[in-house]
């Protein structure tokens, strides 16, 4: 199996931390190992380094090899820009197809965290076994522990294989991420799972059903795939690239195709997606705030306080997320974290390039 | 007529800016010079460099001669250790009756903000002939603008004198700071005016009124008068100020006198007396925020944010007071600023000295 991680993320979501030169994969969030040290030190012992293929933008590349020192310069596969997940797993499909075209790929987010990484070991290996024997895409479907409104879903349908002891079903819909009521209903239900984002599949399904259900891209795949190796590679990819739309694999093909099973997992997962997450995946003190650093806190509850550099004196203030780094400060409520991606984006706008 | 400066307040409302070697007095919170620069321009004109005296303690000694580099060593007196306004102002009255035992020494605040100085300088020169002409004890009241709960307040008896066309009252009593109805009683009554905390008097007379109200203190500056020029100064003072009590002037003589004129200041007058005074008189945007530094704010209203040296990101914000320096950040909301010296007060019982 060959893993290729998906590290092309701006991250937006956590600013100040993130930046276009150090997106969220390449932070360390919530351990001391960044998020990217973090996929790959997961794979051990599954998926040799050798196999193991980084797709990410050239912003980040310097930081990629500062922080995988081993990596070598054919594992890392630059995108000319981001055009979300579909571009992104195409090319890394048909480059891996000139490796050996008969292997499976095992497609990661770089910046997803995940506990009990044995099982997860073991969901990988068996969503191998499936994608092999059925030529079908495979899908890593989180078992929902409470009613999320910030995950996609996926129902499923009757039980259709068991690989090492594990339950896979064919997918009956995905659900984009749905309100408290309804994901409430979803979690009642039992026949829905969280949606990873994580997939497994053999090189000839995925193109095959890229071909299918993205023909431009497809197109612009083989015309890229000819020119492999050759003194043209670069400027065709960047000249596909300009062309293709930007869409995600999950709208592009999986809810196009109809033949997807989803493997259950069982491990602990969380996307990470906001502040807010990191909160809620963080230990607590007995007020209920999660601080780094030195601080002294009156009357203060349910508070993120990330200010490594700076002592915090704070007086009866309530779920407030706060975030320092060198050059910028964030201060918002928990519960507008996902707002902190319009923050960035006005920043955008107004070209305050140098916190960006 | 002689300025004595009372320059000992430690100043924690205002903490991280205000340190133990940089009270309030020392800052420049809220224009470009430092409080204590300010209320010095502020005599130009009518009391000379020579006349005035500062009085605070060992650790702001050197910050005081930064900020006024044409101060003379005799015009700085030292408390051994600050024992609140009383003591203050008698050490500095028998140091200045050995200037001049006939002077009017009017006793003023470093740290309170005044608008409309050339009327305050005319109140000034009206009390100084009215402290000598009724051999009484002259404080300034400000005519009150809205029911502040934050400020003392005088009622006055019938008027009793006019001086330069300015009224002076008998005091009928001092009251605390009131709770918000009886502030606005006050208010609505038209005889109670704010407690600014200003003095004006001979010598001769705050002498002779300490000697009545506070015969321990009284002994006390008698001993210390004894040892004036002498090699046994330091030590006596010294030992004196371990003994006395603290206690403020308007505790310990205002209100005990007999003898206590008020005179109308219609001048602006602010006593600065936490972050939210400093909102108060600070000039807002449109969404009634005080900013300082670089910033981009979202849905965020009524907040003073003062971080210099770093831009400030910040999300559905309101009320809010963020204050950062060098090596400390402050946040709490706008209606607990007065508990910023209980959480300095904790620092300090921690020992927690490096941000003290």
């Amino acid at each position: 199996m060959y893993a290729v991680i998906m590290a092309g993320g701006v991250g937006t979501r956590f600013w100040p931390r993130s930046r276009v030169k150090r997106p969220k994969q390449l932070l360390n969030i919530v351990d001391d190992q960044t998020m990217i040290q973090a996929t790959i030190a997961r794979l051990d012992n599954l998926i040799p380094y050798e196999q193991t293929y980084i797709v990410t933008t050239k912003p980040q590349k310097e930081e990629i090899f500062n922080q995988l020192p081993f990596l070598k310069s054919k594992n890392l596969i630059i995108e000319p820009k981001g055009k979300n997940t579909a571009p992104c797993i195409g090319l890394a499909a048909i480059i891996l197809k000139q490796q050996n075209p008969e292997a499976v790929m095992a497609v990661l987010p770089a910046d997803h965290r995940i506990q009990n990484e044995t099982h997860f070991r073991k969901v990988l290996a068996a969503a191998e076994i499936l994608a092999a024997r059925n030529d079908c895409l495979v899908t890593l479907g989180i078992n929902p522990t409470y009613p999320s409104t910030g995950y996609g879903y996926i129902q499923i349908n009757e039980k259709k294989d068991e690989v090492s002891g594990l339950e896979a079903y064919k997918v009956k819909t995905f659900a984009e991420k749905p309100d408290q009521k309804t994901a409430e209903r979803f979690l009642k239900s039992g026949d829905f799972f969280w949606n990873s984002g994580m997939f497994i599949w053999k090189i000839e399904t995925i193109l095959s059903e890229i071909e299918k259900s993205l023909p431009d891209l497809y197109d612009g795949l083989m015309e890229i795939e000819k020119s492999l190796g050759t003194k043209n590679e670069k400027e065709v990819i960047q000249k596909v690239y300009c062309q293709i739309k930007s869409i995600s694999i999950d709208y592009g093909v999986m809810e196009q195709s109809t033949n997807v099973f989803v493997l259950k997992g069982e491990f602990e997962w969380n996307d990470v997606g906001s502040w807010e997450e990191v909160y809620k995946i963080s230990s607590k003190d007995s007020k209920k705030n999660v601080l780094f650093g030195n601080h002294l806190l009156k009357e203060s509850t349910g508070c993120l306080i990330d200010v490594p550099k700076r002592f915090v004196g704070a007086i009866g203030i309530e779920n407030l997320i706060v975030v320092e780094t060198d050059d910028a400060l964030l201060i918002c409520p928990r519960n507008k974290a996902q707002e902190v991606k319009e923050l960035v984006d006005t920043m955008n706008q107004k070209k305050m390039d140098e916190y960006l």
